[in-house]
């Protein structure tokens, strides 16, 4: 990654800010007093044109006047001027820049025009920029926060990027509530110069990034988008949402950065594709982020779960389940180590339920310890764990009997939680807590600023442990790259030289998935009824006769296919009938395929988007269960693999009711293959393999249709 | 509902407290303190068998010495002394306790055994009682506080019922903190007298509650809870977390309780049959109760959406396309209205995007009041509304600026909530705001206060909103009864007799549908050879012959099914194969039916439910889709629908491909008909109708299958 642009802009040595006044209701004197407070180390040069101070420090009138050229220049400034700035902060030797000014793109076509002006000016001194209608970024570990919230958490190692800047600036109160530590995040606003890719990469790379936490409305550059993810999430998760995909999250993502939303399956698609883990809100975004930046990865799925109560425990369980995690029962040796530890009617078994109990020792010490050092399991979740919270709820019922003040009452109900915070590294083991008390609670905020997490729900606890889960099967994905090798020869071409000037017609479309080694029926196309019955005769019976014509695209509904044909006349009979239908249509005299489960490939395009290649349930269920996963060209042959895993209908793929195991390699060669081939031929517009037949476990494309872009041609 | 129990228990003029003591770390002492702190008005009489007094108390050795009858007694005294305990204020004339000792038949074979003695002592005396292992309850209005924790939040409109304690007592100070006020909360423990059903008839006809929360592992009177949810449910919201219904969840649920857990999708089938709300989460438990007991319906689905920033404005709007909202687009008066409020860069569509504002006048008074006031939308969610939690982040930044005390500046950012708060009422609207600050807000604590919800993410309150909507369709259900009249004619006693007899075959079986007026193919049972011949004659061909034996499950699988015979020597080949196979098989020849869609419908027992009666895709792929709902027999007709209407592959059941639309109302017939049956003859344990073909519309049940309980007979 060299010369990522978010290099400097991260750690500047030091800042403009045009937009700063002595008027502390603007935005740009609030994200400058913001960055002074932040503690950022570096000069911090206010420009203004008429103030000659700007809160006790030098104000600067013009660019050329500022006493060195400065690493980054942070605009809050009035649109009209923003390209003209950026001109003279390029022809200064200003490198990057960040601005938060609004009123380009996201507002019609004079802002485009804008817009256009302003990359014009930076480009020309290849001058990069965060923004414009961005809300900045934040680096906790420089310090240098330029949002309009100031910084309240001290340094952690969850990245962010985000294209909206609520999620870096409204949020920071929250997240430090929450216990929730960034390392650095940015807000990409209209992405002119710097998208979230830029910064996907540089936070991929950046050592105090140990977790990448998105927000998305829009992804740009897919392609790009992809290969990023795809290089960083093997070494540190990414998890991300993604909003927009819906008829009306659309209309509100353009009325917000100018996105172009695209349609949910594609991003689901892509993002699993990635080996990103996907959130379905912004707080699971936080959430998830904070176990993934602060937990060890479990080395395998078998939890524990520690509770003061049956409810929480039950809840933490039920999550576990639904996601594919186990709670496996301790063993008899085990049990009897932690029973020994237990009050009466408490269980050993797992869950381990202690009862209600208002010592902590047990739950923060002990057993955990004991939990932890088994090899029987690989995480530990503790819901309950709670001191100081309670004892200020309690207080006012025990105060005139203690006869203590409320702190003394809460020093003597304090938990000694530090043996618990160094559990997760001392055993490579991750630890997330549950309680209903928050950063109030002694023992809550103490194990977050030791980095557990404790969340405030059992069921969001559990969650996020399989998150971890989740990240760990990613990282185990095999490491296979891009197809090299195209198994499309010399055939291909000419057959699209024929299909470019006439039209993509079955017989056609069929020969070209042939020239890429996808499985076909056999077929031959006849152009009279006799030469019809000679090829019957050379398939075998019986067969099928299907109208072949560029203009035949729904067989079916028109009448043109006659099945399972015994005899000549049957061939002769299904002739004349298809050219009663369609005269100039051709013959396509196909073996019958008998195959009971039918399933679907093919390819279309998105704006923007390399081809999506889907798979699914085929047949007549395909529009009535729209049972597919999406994925982009080109696969990997895990990922083909993975996109056939990844549909609900799974036993069909498997022996079921006495049939084969489907070939699963085989219909990944098809995936990956009718990839390649959107790939070569960008003027295929959608490619239809439906049904896929299976026989004798090996898939069989039975129809094929193919649709050209009308107005390109060759 | 005529001496609910829960009428005094809920609301007894005096309490006893037996293991209340001067010891302050016992339970019996901290729930006896936390009683006397909450206030409640009548008297409370600690009962000890040593104690004088118990903190200044005068305290009672013996029950007998009590100076009155107490109305409820509360026991927190060792196990092993409660049965006498429960007798001998049996004895004196109490009739209500609350039993919150553990050790009953959660903890094993002794257990049981002294909970069976408890039972015993409490049924002579006509006692009823809560628990035993539970944490008490909670009456916000008298105020009656017993648990462990103490009531912190004023009175309140949700009711909780709970079979885990801690969601009534450790999230006491939780719940208050989101602004979530209870009216009155139960945890029912062990139900071994009073179960979740008694509270839920209860809380149904309380006039201060009006949403009702509930926390279930096990229901052990599903019908009993059918019926009464059934009833609740058209005028008061119920919203229901089930866990349990999972392996792991299982056992943690069987080791708290002593509950026998239940599979999932009969809860859920349980829950949409009677109109409860299912959650996923205790959150959501209380997170969607507060929406419910605060805030009127929508009248439709359209949403309008006002926000200080684009991110949680697209966020909620995706949330809400999701969850079948609608988010329509104002009308151009309506936006210039909005247009003329606004700055500059806001947008006046639907979201309504002010863009980052400190000035709340806007986003508190004008916009909603001009947005509600219109008739183009039902519901308004609002992100962003923060005051002083927003200022006190900020002073740090500003106190040398502003010179003002910290007060000063949290009085001047201070917005004027009270307009909102009233419109919710004043224009029938629901009103919820989503904000990244909590109860240090004064925005935000004065609108929970008022009775607006204030969650802290987008998708939550775009969630709760949905769930309104979701309980208006609820309300909106029609209203017909159970069906009254049961088709089945004398005919199905015969045919039930000879089956107990001889067991049921495929042809007796579907003999026994016809009974209950469930369609069939057309059929005859042949003894020989040439009966089938002339059978197949009779009926027309093609004909399909299979072998008709009581031995014979899978016949597909056995090779005695053979389809699509043409002639009366197909049928002799076929008879003969069958009897190969299977000797003392008949033959059945029944009409093909020809129908591309599949369906099946079903009842399978499940211990303590009434028959549980299955919908859902059938044929090949009913393993491998696991595509079905699951409803409670007797079903109502418009159960049946909707059961239908439940299952994803909707479009199959609609015109599909040229093939007319499934007659719902005949499918609806099948299932509350096999519901009928499967009441009628309990010694039939399960039902297979697979498939059920549609024929020109029509339902056709093709292929039947009973079980008989083994070891019943007749």
């Amino acid at each position: 990654m060299p010369d990522n642009p978010l290099e400097t802009i991260m750690a500047p040595r030091s800042i403009a800010v045009a937009g700063a006044s002595n008027n502390p209701t603007k935005m740009g004197t609030i994200q400058y007093l913001n960055l002074l407070h932040s503690g950022f180390p570096g000069p911090v040069y206010p420009l203004h044109p008429k103030e000659k101070e700007v809160f006790g420090a030098k104000a600067y009138a013009r660019i050329e006047d500022l006493p060195e050229v400065p690493d980054l220049a942070m605009l809050v400034v009035p649109g009209r001027v923003v390209p003209d700035m950026i001109e003279r902060f390029g022809a200064l030797g200003t490198r990057h820049a960040v601005i938060i000014t609004a009123g380009f793109k996201e507002t019609g076509p004079e802002g485009l025009d804008r817009e256009k002006e302003l990359n014009q000016a930076a480009r020309a001194h290849g001058l990069r920029f965060l923004g414009p209608n961005c809300m900045g970024l934040v680096n906790t570990h420089l310090p240098l926060n330029v949002t309009a919230a100031p910084l309240v958490s001290p340094p952690g190692n969850l990245g962010l990027i985000s294209q909206s800047g609520t999620y870096i600036t409204q949020t920071l109160k929250y997240l430090h509530e929450k216990g929730v530590r960034l390392s650095k995040a940015a807000s990409v606003g209209n992405e002119a110069s710097i998208d979230l890719v830029d910064v996907l990469e540089y936070l991929g790379e950046d050592p105090q990034t140990r977790a990448i936490g998105m927000y998305i409305e829009c992804i740009r550059r897919p392609d790009r988008f992809l290969d990023a993810a795809r290089r960083i999430a093997p070494h540190k998760p990414i998890i991300a949402q993604y909003v927009g995909g819906t008829a009306s999250g659309a209309r509100s993502g353009s009325s917000h950065t100018g996105a172009l939303a695209g349609p949910d399956d594609i991003y689901d698609g892509l993002f699993r594709q990635a080996g990103i883990l996907r959130a379905n809100s912004i707080e699971d975004v936080y959430r998830v982020g904070q176990a993934l930046s602060t937990q060890p990865l479990p080395r395998g799925k078998r939890v524990a779960i520690l509770t003061n109560s049956g409810g929480p425990g039950t809840a933490m369980a039920d999550t576990l389940d639904r996601l594919g995690m186990e709670m496996p029962a301790f063993s008899p040796s085990l049990q009897s180590k932690l029973g020994a530890l237990l009050p009466g009617h408490a269980s050993a078994a797992n869950p381990v339920d202690l009862t209600f109990h208002v010592d902590m020792t047990l739950m923060v010490q002990t057993l955990p310890e004991t939990i932890l050092a088994s090899d029987e399991v690989d995480a530990l979740l503790i819901h309950g764990i709670m001191d100081t919270g309670w004892a200020d709820l309690a207080y006012p019922v025990f105060k005139d009997i203690f006869n203590m003040s409320q702190e003394e009452f809460r020093k003597g109900m304090q938990a000694n939680v530090e043996n618990l915070i160094k559990m997760p590294s001392r055993c490579n083991k991750p630890v997330i807590v549950s309680s209903f008390f928050g950063r109030n609670d002694h023992a809550a905020r103490s194990l977050q600023d030791g980095g557990i997490p404790v969340f405030d729900s059992p069921e969001k606890a559990a969650a996020a442990m399989a998150a971890l889960n989740a990240y760990r099967e990613i990282q185990a994905r095999p490491k296979d790259v891009a197809p090299a090798g195209n198994p499309s020869s010399s055939k291909a071409r000419p057959i699209w030289e024929k299909a470019a000037d006439r039209g993509w017609d079955e017989f056609r479309a069929k020969e070209m998935l042939r020239a890429y080694k996808i499985p076909t029926c056999r077929e031959i196309l006849a152009k009279s009824k006799a030469d019809a019955i000679d090829a019957a005769k050379a398939i075998g019976y019986p067969v099928a006769v299907k109208g072949c014509h560029t203009s035949l695209a729904h067989k079916t509904e028109l009448g043109v296919v006659h099945l399972d044909l015994v005899s000549a006349d049957g061939v002769a009979a299904a002739c004349a009938a298809i050219r009663d239908k369609s005269p100039d249509a051709d013959f396509l005299v196909c073996e019958m395929v008998s195959g009971h489960r039918e399933f679907i490939a093919g390819v279309h395009r998105h704006p923007g988007f390399p081809p999506c290649v889907l798979f699914g349930l085929g047949g007549v269920l395909t529009e009535a269960l729209e049972e597919t996963a999406i994925r982009l060209a080109p696969l990997r042959r895990s990922e083909a693999l993975e996109q056939i895993a990844a549909i609900r209908a799974q036993p069909l793929l498997d022996a079921y009711r006495g049939w084969p195991a489907v070939d699963r390699e085989a219909l990944a060669d098809i995936l990956v293959r009718i990839g390649l081939l959107a790939l070569d031929f960008p003027q295929i517009e959608a490619i239809d393999l439906n049904p896929i037949l299976i026989r004798d476990g090996q898939p069989v494309v039975v129809d094929a249709l193919f649709e050209q872009e009308k107005s390109i041609g060759h």
